[in-house]
């Protein structure tokens, strides 16, 4: 069994190093994004780290395959993080990694710097007390993951013999409650994209034209106000197709998951849940799509016509859902509306990830569902889905052959994308030991990892 | 007849200085605010112009009273601005007077520092040339026009023995449209308000918490688009509460106004009117009430369900409604609505102006007509009104008895409030000029002036 050290006080110096660092890749320049990479590739010196340009932020490999025989894997995570949001709103600032009882606060910390933080220092401790890795691992990190991973697909297409592995683990991928250890099963796809309202060429004195002419902001109300009905149930039509029901069998085993919807929404300071009919809460955030926006903007608090107006909108595919299906069909209510007196559009995002799965039975969940009940004795593992969306792994999939285990301490409640993002302290040692024990059972030979088989997964190379 | 020196030039250059100063009441500084109020004071000197303090931006005041047995007018104007909005829309500096071609562009040049700047410049002319003004002046310029006057009420029931006036004269109040000269009959009212809506305690993931709980901007967006129907009617019971049936005679006097709906879109780059059913264009303008949403603010292009979202509202009403009606009524729709899963609420402004209207009768009027005929000859004047809204013309009814003539050489195109804001330069002479006309028009008697007479207006003193 490793020992780690210096202690949390010593990681957390050196994890706020990481933090430190403004990796915001919708905003940063391209020194920050260096400066992030140039910090992790240095702490895989041991694995020959170094920081690889793609045609946008740059990725960082390394590789240490000196265990002949043993299966290789491919850890993955990234190290760009969202932007702050309102500045006003950070108990402390968000660069500055701050301890606060038992948690850590920083932008990052929890998604995804903390989490890849623990393998670094994981492979670190065996270089230092073994003098080598258990298996073979490659690591590959991104800085592009919380803007949809636009340049990865082209550089792992380029690289895939140098990445290839018989599985992809996956440093990014929370828990989805501190209250139990848990594997993720799935993960939900996304596409977003802005729908636009314009009206006259410029802005308007809302005095002097009101009442004459549309407003942009009525318009775009309208038009977001029709993507759901009061319930919250999606009224776009298409926007379900190739859903398989939801089963019986699954209907059970997630009702049978402790869970309490007094707590949750209590947790989140409401007194009601919200969402699809015919659902529950669980049910809904595991296995039912959503299309949510994120924001709205247009004009201020003056008196005028704003010129135009724009909403924000992501939607969170499962699995039958085609990417660019949803987003015809989106574009499609929206045109059907027809609002008059102004020029609506849907202007989709590159990126459109489909939703992701790893069965049950599969060989890296049994080995990773023993290595957390080493972590948590006594505990059970529970099998959960990740409602968020993990852009790589369809990519891994498709590319690579393999299939991606999610193994990330960071939890669904720590504020991920929000202001006041916190990492739990105590994650940091519970997740290196269970790195420590992943890598040892899966080097032991009695989880056999191999190839995902032809007709498993998704057909073939895209 | 004036000579009106040192040309265009000379006065575009002295304009520039007062442009210059960015006296935004919503945001400027107390010392902005001073340095403008300064300027205009020193303007005033003839008049023993100064600076007076109130409990919000100070007001500029001055008088000459050397007219004996002439009439006594009341001067009024604002020297505060609105915001400028989106800096990178604007073509030049806002706060750089520029002048290109035949306007001149920046913030207040139309609204209202160029308009005060013509009455200043008259004034001074006669007391170079004539040694005197032909009728006696007392200047009233705010400093919170933009803002609703919040603070003028106040001062001028503290000071309404100095304030006391035949007649008040605006120097704020555009002229509708550039193709002839105009005055106007009345102006809209004035409420304000916001909507908020409140979800979870913090900002959300989109992808840990999506469909699990009602987002905020969903919220918003049903709210808003049940303000109106989809023709544009505003549908919250009880807004149109109060208002005379339009008659058939202002229906004819409306129609008989040389206006090309066709020519009024295209200047706006928009293919068709929008609105309430059952009126025209002109009518909806100058006879009809508004409910326009100003701003939407919430979340951001990023994966966040926001944990709160607000929307800016605003209402131009027309006579007969009850500005305290219209917002119950607008708060009890809200409530109505009871949105699930989310908490919503009205904040109304604290101002609220009723409309306001001048007989076509009135004295004023009459002078007025006869000034804008010497200055525009062959022209036609038409009685028009403003579809924006000026605080403080209530006020000086109630308090002072006295109407209020607008006399701005403003346009309503001079894109009041937006970006690029900008003045007709010939509207600098021809301001002057019909400065002259009208002062020595109502000193010479023609036109008997009075307190307005009992019954007339609004009721006595509030």
């Amino acid at each position: 069994v490793l020992a780690f050290d210096p202690g949390d006080a010593g990681y957390l110096r050196e994890l706020a190093e990481f933090v430190a660092v403004p990796s915001v890749s919708r905003d940063a320049s391209q020194d920050t994004m260096l400066t992030a990479a140039s910090w992790l590739a240095g702490q895989l010196a041991f694995a020959g780290g170094q920081v690889a340009q793609t045609d946008g932020h740059p990725v960082v490999r390394g590789e240490w395959l000196g265990a002949d025989g043993a299966p290789t894997v491919l850890v993955y995570g990234h190290y760009d993080v969202q932007p702050t949001g309102d500045l006003a709103e950070w108990e402390t600032p968000p660069f500055e990694l701050h301890a606060d009882g038992d948690i850590v606060r920083g932008r990052g910390a929890t998604d995804d710097k903390g989490p890849v933080y623990m393998v670094l220092k994981t492979a670190q401790a065996f270089m230092a007390q073994e003098g080598g890795l258990p298996l073979n691992v490659k690591f590959l990190f991104e800085g592009e993951e919380e803007i949809g991973s636009p340049h990865l697909p082209a550089f792992v297409r380029a690289h895939a013999r140098e990445l290839a592995a018989d599985l992809v683990i996956s440093a990014d991928g929370a828990m989805w409650r501190p209250t139990e250890p848990s594997l993720s099963l799935a993960s939900k796809g996304l596409v977003s994209m802005d729908i636009t309202v314009e009206g006259a060429s410029g802005d308007l004195h809302s005095g002097r034209y009101g009442g004459t002419v549309a407003n942009p902001l009525h318009a775009l109300s309208e038009i977001l106000a029709s993507l759901h009905d009061a319930g919250g149930t999606v009224t776009v039509d298409g926007f379900y197709d190739g859903i398989p029901p939801l089963s019986p069998e699954r209907r059970r085993e997630i009702a049978a998951v402790p869970f309490d919807d007094e707590r949750y929404l209590a947790d989140l300071g409401l007194a009601e849940a919200h969402g699809e009919a015919g659902y529950s809460t669980l049910e809904r955030l595991w296995e039912r799509p959503t299309l949510e926006i994120n924001g709205i903007s247009g004009g201020g608090k003056y008196t005028v016509i704003p010129h135009a107006a724009v909403a924000n909108v992501s939607c969170r595919l499962v699995p039958g859902q085609d990417p660019d299906k949803v987003i015809e069909a989106i574009t499609a209510h929206v045109s059907a509306l027809a609002v008059p007196g102004v020029r609506a559009a849907v202007h989709p995002d590159e990126a459109r990830v489909p939703a992701y799965t790893i069965p049950a039975g599969h060989p890296a969940i049994r080995a990773a569902t023993a290595a957390l009940e080493a972590v948590y004795p006594g505990e059970q593992v529970l099998l959960a889905c990740i409602a968020g969306t993990l852009p790589a792994t369809d990519l891994f999939e498709r590319v690579l052959g393999a299939k991606t285990l999610f193994f990330s301490f960071s939890t669904a409640d720590e504020k991920l994308h929000a202001p006041n993002e916190y990492l739990r302290v105590r994650r940091l040692r519970e997740g290196m030991r269970a790195w420590e024990h992943l890598w040892r059972l899966l080097a032991a030979g009695q989880y056999r990892l191999g190839p995902v088989s032809a007709g498993e997964g998704q057909p073939g190379n895209d």
